[in-house]
């Protein structure tokens, strides 16, 4: 998927919203935990409740890994389910790889071959060699962490060069000329919304992934006003205040409606910058 | 495993060495392949020629991840493996996570209670918050990536500060007091052996992970020279010169004579410098 396709695909759903799917065995509803594979038919019943809403799902590679090979196996089922249900999605693996040569290139290979995602975070400390390899396969995106939403990126990434740049600034400026806005995006949270200013004046054109909505406090009004450019450019994420809103059996039900309500204020935002 | 611990195995094994567990089902000696789990039973016969000379071993986690759900399989029955053989061994998981919150801690529940780790590979873009749950994990080791030994490390680790330090010279700072010198190591790689000294300058007690001996061209006397404290402070990794000596079905023998002379040559080092 392009950008033009990307863009369309939420000018068609109205919404820029991203599902994420940070399933946690130990968080499910109970009467999931009878099914031969809980975190997969978890998965399977938010995606059913959702997709009309969401342009995006992103599961967190983290809750995965924890089951084991097991967990693999689930995640590999919820893509594969994902496609099945609908043509009209991006799939991120929010995997935050970093590596270098052909260690890279596995990665390249595990998420965009074997797996059939559409984009991966990578974290950019090694530079430019971290995600060369991602850039060969053609369609796919590449998610470079600039600026995050937690308390301690400022150990590093609000680092001042010798021209008062910031180390996030300068990730910015190298990484989009990695490739092209068709292939690299950029991880801003959501909490430093009036940072996001800076970041449109670095990075005007290329996608943003922004997560920090609901449970860590993001306004996804001031995410919208700040980082919307002219192909929409966001790619806002939840996950608590959607796939936990309830914890019953109506968990599902209850990830529609949070998801729709989240959909409904997208569109307001769409329209207000007249994208729809 | 502490710091006094791991120098005593460094003394009791007269190595520094860390085999580097990168195994790719492309590369192996094309026999194992009839076999039911070629990645593991080729690791398994790798630890048997090597495991006397080397007192650590590093499966990089891009390798077995490529394979899906079953690459995990032959990664837990490998640190099963290595810990059935011998207790004298110290596990690292080169995975280069950088998560923050909840996320961060499945990753550590992950590598050090599911699989056992004794320390693993964190990227430091996102700061104190990726490696935090890690510490919590007695006896576990956090090895954050500082100097890596890939060309576009430039790209960022080497901007400078407004007090002309660079950034990985930051991390060094920063990062070495997240922890003590029972839980903190740092990668540096072993094409910057000059950059060891200035290294040693800011983490004069740190364990120093160092890839890029061999194949990538780094000398291990001049690692040695600059790197070596009065803990050894020194494991240095070789991945494909030992694992990939041979390529036939000899690939244990010579596996394990490339082992043994790297063995040899640290030897020599650590009587020079009256550790052992």
């Amino acid at each position: 998927m392009n950008r033009k396709e990307l863009f369309q695909l939420i000018q068609k759903k109205m919404s820029f919203l991203c599902v994420g799917l940070d399933t946690d065995i130990n968080k499910i509803p109970k009467h999931l935990l009878a099914s031969d594979d809980p975190v997969f038919e978890f998965n399977k019943q938010i995606v059913d409740a959702t997709h009309l809403s969401a342009v995006a799902y992103k599961p967190n590679l983290a809750f995965y890994e924890s089951m084991g090979s097991s967990g693999w196996d689930s995640l590999e089922k919820t893509v594969n389910y994902i496609r099945s249900v609908t043509s009209d999605i991006f799939i991120m693996a929010d995997a935050k790889r970093g590596d270098i040569g052909n260690t890279s290139a596995m990665y390249a290979r595990t998420f965009f071959s074997r797996y059939d995602f559409d984009a991966v975070t990578l974290a950019p400390y090694m530079g430019f060699d971290t995600v060369s390899p991602f850039l060969e396969f053609k369609g796919r995106w590449s998610i470079i962490l600039a600026l995050t939403s937690n308390k301690s990126a400022a150990d590093f990434q609000y680092i001042n060069d010798q021209t008062n740049k910031p180390l996030f600034e300068n990730v910015l400026e190298t990484a989009q000329n990695w490739g092209t806005t068709d292939q690299i995006m950029f991880v801003v949270g959501a909490t430093k919304a009036e940072l996001l200013k800076n970041v449109r004046k670095i990075a005007p054109n290329n996608f943003l992934l922004v997560p920090g909505i609901g449970a860590q406090g993001g306004s996804l009004e001031e995410v919208a006003k700040y980082g919307m450019n002219d192909h929409c450019g966001l790619l806002v994420n939840s996950s608590r205040g959607i796939i936990y809103a309830s914890a019953e059996k109506d968990f599902a039900a209850v990830a529609q409606e949070k998801a729709v309500e989240l959909q409904k204020e997208m569109e307001v935002y769409l329209k207000s910058f007249r994208l729809i």
